[in-house]
C-alpha cells in the first residue's frame, strides 16, 4: 500500500481524523489536485483509502514515503489535535522536507504557538502557515471558510489548493491570505470568539421570549424561521430553529428540554477574551458569553443558589409579537456590538503583530462555511470598504442606523429581564458598552481620582497637557508629576 | 559607608524606591529589627541613610557586603519593578546567599512567574518567597496587607518579621502564611482585580447618581461619607468622598470636572480575568470593571461614538433620597457578587496549584492596610468559618440575607441606568450574573444543542447518564456517543 513511485501529489494531509479524512476528501474531489495521505497509526490509512477509492489518495506508510510523494514545492496540511502533537508532526516534517516546501496546520492552534512555530522553521527554509479552518466537519468536506496566515511565498502555491476547497460565498471563495506568521489563526481565534457572542446572545433572545411569552420552543422556532428571512439571517440562526423544532424521540419532549443546561467550551473563547486584554480591547460581549457557559457548568453552585430570591412578581408580557420584535432588534444591536469589539481586536492584533490585515476581507471570507456565515457580513465588508481606518463598526452609517433604531427596544428587552430575573448578561453588557461608548463624560474620571488618592497614579487635565498629582495627605495641593520613565 | 563589620541586620531590603524605601523604614520602627539596606544606584542608599539617621540602616555599596551584613538565616525583601529586573537581582542574590537563607519578592509578579522563580531556587536550597504587599506608598511605610506565600520554613523566619510591620485590624496584624510558592501572589491578584470591581461601582453609583438627581460632587461626596458609616464602610468609600469633595484651585470646579476620564491600568486587573479564564471561573464582574477602563481610554472611538443616540426623554428621578438608597443597595449588592467571584477564584486557583488557602483568613488580612480594607470582611470570615467548604460566599446566610434585600432596589437601579442610557456594565452585569446562578433552567441547553448541531460536540440527559448526538444531517435520530478520549 505504499505510494506508487510514479505518482506525485500537489497536496499531501498528515492526521485523518474526521476533519483531516474530510479534508482530504475535499482536496481530492477538485480537479487538479492528488492528494497523498499519512496518519500515524496506519490503520487509518488504509480505511480511508478503501472507504473512498474515488478520491485516488497516494497513500505512505512512513513520513519518508509521504514526502516521497509530494511534488515540489511538497505542500503538506497537518490535521491533528493541535498542542505537543503538532509539534512532534513538525518536526516530522521539517526533517524530510526541504527549503520551499510548506507546513500547513490547519488545526485550533493559539496564533502566539503559530508565531513560535514560524519562526523557527522559518530558519530551515521551509514555510510554515497557520491556518485557520472553520465549518466543523461538514465544511471540512463540502468547503470551509479558510483563514491562512503565514509567507506570501507559500500563498502563491496554497492559494490556488485553499481556493478550490473553500466554501464560496456569491461566486467568491472563503479564502484569503490573512497576514504574515500568525494571522491567519488568530482571526480564527476571533471568529470563534464571535461566535460564542452570537450563541449567547441567540440563547437569551431565546430565553426571554419562553419566559415572556409562554410560547413552546416549535413555536419559538417558527420565530426564529422567520428572523432567518430578515436581516438576522445567519447560520446560527437557522440551526437554532432546527434544534428548538426537535422533539425528543424518548420522552415526546422537545430536546432542549432534555438537555442538561451545562455549556462546554473548547478554550477558543477564553483565548480571544485573554488576547483582549493584553491588547487593551474590551470585548465584554465575547467575556460575558465565555462567562455564561461556565456559569451554566458549575451544577453546585448553582445549586446551592437554586432559592436566592426573585423578582416577587411573575411576568407574562402583554403583547407577544411586540415583544418578540424587541427581542429581534436587541438581539441585531447586540450583534452589531459583538462584531465591532471582534474586529476592534482583530484591529489592534493586525497592530501589535504587524500584520496587514484587510478588515472586509475578512468579513467576506466569513460569509461561507463557517459558524458565523451570515448575510450581516456584506455590511461590514461594505463598511471598511467605505472607510477602511473607520475606528469602530458601530459608528458605521448602516450600523449606526440599524443601533437607531434598536435602541429604544434594546432598553425595553434589558429593562424586561432585569424586572424579571432573567440572566441576560451579553444583552445587558452590550447595551452598557454602547452607552459607554457614546458617553460624553464617563466616571472614569473618578477612578483616575481614586488612583492618585491611594496609589499616586496622577491624573490628566481637560484644560491642558502635562500630569497631575494632588497632594492628598499634604495639604491638598495639586503638583505636576514629574514622568520618570 | 559600607556596613559596619560587626552590626548584623535581621532583615535586608534591596531596592529603593519609594515602596522599598517606605518598608525599610517601617520595618526599623519596630523593635527587634536592624535593617540592611542596598540600591543598583548607590546615591539612593547613601540618600536613605542621610535623611533617616534614625533608621539606624545597615548600608552595603555591594551586594557581597549586604549579604555579609545579613544574621543567619539571610533574609533580604526585594522591591523593584517586576519583570526582568527582578530575574536580575535574585541572581545577585543567589550567588551570595547560602541553603537556608531566604529572598522575599515583595513586588507585584504574577504568580506563575513566582511559581518558575520559586521552583529553580528551591534547588540551590535557598527560599524564595512571593509576596504580595498591599497598601500603596503609605501602607508600606505605616503598615501593609502582606500575603506571603514560600514553604512553612521560610515562615517561621519571615512570620515575626512580616507581623512586626503589618497593619493591625482590630488586633490582628494583616499578614497570614497564605500557602506554597506562588500563593501569596495569586492572593494579591485576586485582591487588586477585587479592586478594580470595587471602584468600577463606585464609580457607577457615583454617575447614576450625579445623572439622575442633579447633585454636585461636593453633595455626593456627603452621600458616601454617610454610607461610609454603614454596611459599607471601607477605605474606598471613604476616598471617595474625599475625591468628590475636593475642589480645582485653578478653576473653582469640582476635580473630578478637570480630570480628564480615561481611567489608567497596571494589568493586575486584566491578570485576574485572564487567569478566571483559564480556571474556568466567571469574574463578569472584574472584567467588565477592567473593560470600562479600557474603553474609557479610547478618545478617538469615542469621539466618533458621541452622536450615536440614546434615550429621547431626558431623564430626572422624583424623589432623589429614595433612588439613592436603591442605589446604595445596589452597590453592595453588586459588591458582594464581586467578592463572591473572586473567592470563587481563589477556591480554583487553590486546587489547581495544590495550595491550602484559608478563606477566612485571608478575609482578615484584608481587612487593614489594603486598598479594599473594610467591615465587611468580617462578615466573609465568618460565612468562612462557619462552613469552610461554602460553594459561593453569597449563598452563606448573611449575603443571602443581603441579596435577598437588596434585590428589589438592584432591579430598579439596572433599569433605571438602561432605560436613561447611563453605562452601568458591572451594576447590570452583577445582576445578570445572580440571575444567572439562581435560575433552575439556563438556556445553556439550547447551546449544547448548536453546538451538537454544528461540532458533533454531544450533549448530556436530563434522565440519565452517558453523552448524546443527533443526526442533524441524518434521520435526526439519536445517538450515544462513545467517548473517544
Amino acid at each position: 500500500m505504499s505510494h506508487q513511485g510514479g505518482t506525485q501529489a500537489n497536496i499531501g494531509v498528515v492526521g485523518l481524523a474526521v476533519m483531516g479524512s474530510n479534508l482530504a476528501r475535499n482536496l481530492a474531489s477538485r480537479e487538479g489536485n492528488t492528494v497523498a495521505i499519512y496518519n500515524r497509526s496506519p490503520q487509518k490509512t488504509r480505511d480511508l483509502v478503501d472507504e473512498h477509492p474515488e478520491a485516488g489518495f497516494v497513500a505512505s506508510e512512513s513520513i519518508e514515503d509521504f514526502a516521497a510523494s509530494l511534488s515540489k514545492p511538497r505542500t503538506a496540511l497537518i490535521m491533528v489535535k493541535a498542542g505537543a502533537g503538532t509539534d512532534a508532526v513538525i518536526d516530522q516534517l521539517v526533517a524530510v522536507f526541504e527549503p520551499g516546501d510548506i507546513i500547513v496546520d490547519g488545526g485550533n492552534a493559539l496564533f502566539t504557538d503559530t508565531i513560535r512555530r514560524e519562526k523557527a522553521i522559518r530558519e530551515t527554509g521551509i514555510n510554515f502557515v497557520g491556518a485557520g479552518i472553520s465549518g466543523g466537519e461538514e465544511g471540512a468536506l463540502l468547503g470551509p471558510s479558510i483563514m491562512p496566515g503565514g509567507s506570501a511565498e507559500s500563498w502563491e502555491t496554497l492559494g490556488p489548493i485553499l481556493r478550490s476547497i473553500a466554501a464560496v460565498a456569491e461566486g467568491e471563495p472563503c479564502v484569503t491570505h490573512v497576514g504574515t506568521d500568525g494571522a491567519g489563526h488568530f482571526v480564527k481565534m476571533i471568529h470563534n470568539g464571535i461566535e460564542y457572542a452570537d450563541m449567547q446572545l441567540i440563547a437569551e433572545a431565546y430565553d426571554l421570549i419562553r419566559r415572556g411569552t409562554g410560547k413552546s420552543p416549535a413555536e419559538i422556532a417558527e420565530v426564529f424561521a422567520a428572523w432567518n428571512k430578515g436581516e438576522l439571517e445567519s447560520y446560527l440562526i437557522e440551526i437554532t430553529a432546527e434544534v428548538l423544532r426537535q422533539v425528543d424521540a424518548k420522552t415526546g419532549r422537545p430536546l432542549v428540554d432534555v438537555i442538561v443546561d451545562e455549556a462546554g467550551a473548547k478554550g477558543t473563547g477564553a483565548w480571544t477574551v485573554q488576547t483582549a486584554l493584553d491588547l487593551g480591547i474590551p470585548v465584554s460581549g465575547i467575556a460575558e458569553a465565555v462567562f455564561a457557559r461556565s456559569l451554566s457548568s458549575k451544577p453546585a453552585q448553582r445549586k446551592a443558589a437554586s432559592d436566592l430570591p426573585g423578582p416577587s412578581e411573575s411576568w407574562q408580557v402583554t403583547d407577544a409579537d411586540a415583544f418578540i420584535e424587541d427581542v429581534r432588534l436587541a438581539l441585531y444591536a447586540s450583534k452589531i456590538i459583538a462584531y465591532s469589539q471582534g474586529f476592534d481586536e482583530i484591529v489592534a492584533g493586525a497592530e501589535e503583530y504587524d500584520w496587514d490585515i484587510k478588515k472586509g476581507a475578512i468579513a467576506k471570507i466569513w460569509r461561507g462555511g463557517c459558524i458565523i456565515r451570515a448575510q450581516f457580513l456584506n455590511r461590514i465588508t461594505e463598511a471598511y470598504d467605505a472607510d477602511p481606518r473607520l475606528v469602530a463598526l458601530v459608528t458605521a452609517p448602516y450600523f449606526r442606523d440599524a443601533v437607531t433604531k434598536a435602541q429604544a427596544a434594546w432598553r425595553r428587552v434589558v429593562t424586561a429581564a432585569a424586572q424579571a430575573g432573567i440572566p441576560s448578561p451579553a444583552f445587558s453588557s452590550s447595551l452598557a458598552y454602547y452607552d459607554g461608548l457614546r458617553a460624553d463624560r464617563l466616571p472614569a474620571a473618578l477612578v483616575q481620582g481614586q488612583r492618585d488618592f491611594f496609589g499616586a497614579h496622577t491624573y490628566k487635565r481637560i484644560d491642558g497637557p502635562g500630569a497631575f498629582h494632588t497632594l492628598w495627605s499634604g495639604d491638598r495641593s495639586e503638583i505636576e508629576a514629574v514622568d520618570t520613565h
